[in-house]
């Protein structure tokens, strides 16, 4: 109902309010964490890892969210984010309502997002999961409800428990956080992933290294505001010319349907010797002890044959990903 | 299987019984109600709401339904009815197994409606709530099957648990239903829940308007039929018209996939006038103490500032809505 | 992602092998089994049979898999198998996650499936039902995780819990395999349960009548293999043409949308005269005292009014196979 929205604006970087106290709290952008909170995060995160485990062996799931409902509403599909906080759910002891196949149910009859997720925190419902093609929906989503809304993913907008998941496995990886260099490679202008990690990564003592092609490169407008914030930078186009050692190699997936979204033939057309540019070989690899990550899905980036050294940490990414939702579902429900 | 269906007739209203004993009853039609069974539903509604609160206030979901399974089958989406029924089966203990994307599976291959509820059936199901776009589809289920068929809405048939939380919503409301006026507003002529509801409302002693363009004005037989119940009914093209007061103002949203599917072209056509013509403004809203109904979505009737006058109850016809499905659910598998 | 799997070769007969141990087993092919592993298999049915009618009796669901977690992957839709073995497995106490949209996920993100499954093992679940239109996908997806990977079908492939929950109908209501004859009548061509069904057969001393049109035959490899197993086969056009007495009719459903994939625009013409030449009749049914059998769904080779003869029992495959895949899921994951 576009005339009803007109008045409202694309929430702004500004907008959002660090997390004080996490219980009733909504997750919307990484922009709400600080070095406190994120700390506390990761301390329970790590306990979820001890839960898990525990989970495995007894065979006899937890009970800290049972008699607690989470609504999973993904209007825009990943299998891999809504299982994840699924999981993460059942983990707890929790039940899900989930509706992943949203273009054919209410959207189509034109239903405002404000009325569908007011309806479903009617059903009892304690907390939503929400995943939206439009940026800023999560927001739009968490002013019409009493219930805490989690930001799974709004478009070209934020996927924080991505960056979460990522500083986190960072900070496991390589045991510390501050002093550490990463070099984040492939598309920086549309990777939603990137944007969230590099401001996180500037809440601590870090270099950054960006590589991309000059026509996806990071915006400029965070990269000005993460040297302010004291991030040393440096760009470059290709892997080679970075010649001082990292401990993170962050490679991102060219965003094509973004792209081709957004009709940007000129970049469409160059995207052709991309995949072997901003591939990772296992030469690379060789060559330096750098963690490797990635969001997946991959598609060209990274080789299988990759997936065998003992740097490959992206699927240990996912793994924590269950951990850190775990977290997040415990905290904002106050009872973790 | 078009040949095989063929000898089928479309159930009339006469073919719905009342029903007399709720366990193991198909629930397809409001007209299988009579006063006497809604005091039945709203006495067990009334029992749910109890339930619910008991619910948050202890986090320990009831097991009246534990052991017993729920399959939602629904052919034509709708998150609304589908969560609020597995929200519903959830809350009494009950197991869900769920099918929403039938466009894609055995509806393709040519399947009959008969073999699959068949084939659920033999899979230790209960019950099972069934939304699909052909009219006469949940009757044809119920007879394939020995196990009780809620009808979730089949296409411009019916929406029998529709109707009773509206009933319900009226009764919880207005604290009586006899002697009540009720306008409904809007597209009466394809809009099913007005149907239902005016059906309902004919078992009780009140005068009902129906305000609409004369293209979408409620069925005549329909209004014979009240009128013969003793309804006292006028009909009106603008809610100006209406002079006198009334209790409760139900809005309905334009059925425009129906009317398209229809092709009728004069009468999208007219549409363009209509959303203007048939919306709701804080002015009417403050001239009258009615409250203010709607099955929702609705996409431009009712603005979003109407939403927190105190009138304003389509948001507790939602909640009222898991109410009821909990009481039939319960009833008709005899556990309530 | 082409490349990376152009070096793989479709996965061949020979490739699987006999299965010893059930725990930590995959089921890919119904060439896994052997007599000696069926009887276990259909022994541990029979339990399941029990447990059910106890589940229904004191309306308690078993915990044999408490603790437990079923991803069910449905890249190739189908309601009844998935909601089949998501039954099976809340029949047995365990928790369940689900993806069956999987055209509108990670899938058109180029994902590859070794990726999508590692991600599921990692999500702490404890086995996989894969469905995939691509022949020899869930033997790559086994590959790639260290839980048991169970084929929900892959296309054009095997479908092996069809093939055993078909075997142990055939033994249940024949009371023995041994030295009975089984007619398989339609499309013998295309349709992977018969291929799978006569290869079980071929572990047995049975005769088997093949009846099918020219152009939808048996494959002449499979005869041949069957033929050196020491099964006795005999190939009709007709069932006119069948005069000794048979045990089992098998009827298959022509399976139009893989003719229709292949384009191949001279069976698709000859398929009209198809339906009426292998269906099946009242005439047919009375004159025989076969068991008859079917996949299901069935389109138009077997009349409603033929449901209700004692011999019909292709609704009580649909129910056999429950109790098969609550074997398999209990077997493999070593707990019953």
């Amino acid at each position: 109902m576009v005339s009803q929205r007109e008045s409202r604006q694309t929430p702004q970087p500004k907008d959002f309010e660090r997390i004080r106290n996490f219980k009733g709290a909504d997750i919307l952008s990484a922009r709400q964490f600080d070095r406190e909170n994120l700390s506390v995060v990761f301390e329970k995160t790590e306990t979820m890892e001890g839960i898990c485990k525990k989970i495995r062996q007894e065979r006899k799931f937890a009970d800290h969210l049972s008699g607690y409902r989470l609504a999973t509403l993904f209007y825009d599909p990943s299998t891999r984010t809504r299982l994840s906080f699924e999981t993460a759910m059942q983990n707890l002891g929790g039940l899900v309502i989930s509706e992943s196949n949203t273009q054919f149910s209410s959207a189509i009859k034109g239903e405002l997002l404000e009325d569908t997720v007011r309806v479903v925190e009617l059903f009892n419902t304690d907390i939503i999961v929400l995943r939206h093609k439009e940026v800023g929906s999560s927001r739009i989503a968490a002013d019409a409800v009493g219930i805490p809304v989690i930001n799974g993913g709004d478009g070209e907008g934020e996927h924080p428990t991505q960056a979460l998941l990522d500083l986190y496995t960072i900070q496991k990886e390589c045991k510390k956080i501050d002093g550490i260099t990463v070099t984040m490679l492939g598309d920086l202008k549309y990777g939603r992933t990137v944007h969230s990690l590099a401001y996180l990564l500037s809440l601590y003592d870090v270099k950054i290294n960006f590589v991309s092609p000059s026509f996806l490169r990071m915006p400029s407008d965070l990269v000005e505001e993460l040297r302010r914030k004291g991030v040393k930078i440096n760009e470059f186009t290709s892997l080679d010319e970075v010649t001082e050692d990292y401990d993170v190699l962050y490679f991102t997936r060219v965003q094509k349907e973004r792209i081709k979204e957004k009709e940007i033939p000129a970049i469409a057309a160059n995207l052709q010797g991309f995949d072997q540019l901003y591939a990772l070989t296992p030469e690379i690899v060789a060559k330096s002890r750098a963690v490797i990550m990635h969001p997946l899905p991959r598609v060209r980036e990274i080789p299988l044959e990759i997936d065998n050294f003992p740097q490959a940490a992206y699927f240990r990414q996912v793994q924590n990903g269950l951990y850190v939702r775990m977290a997040l579902l415990g905290l904002v429900l106050g009872k973790i």
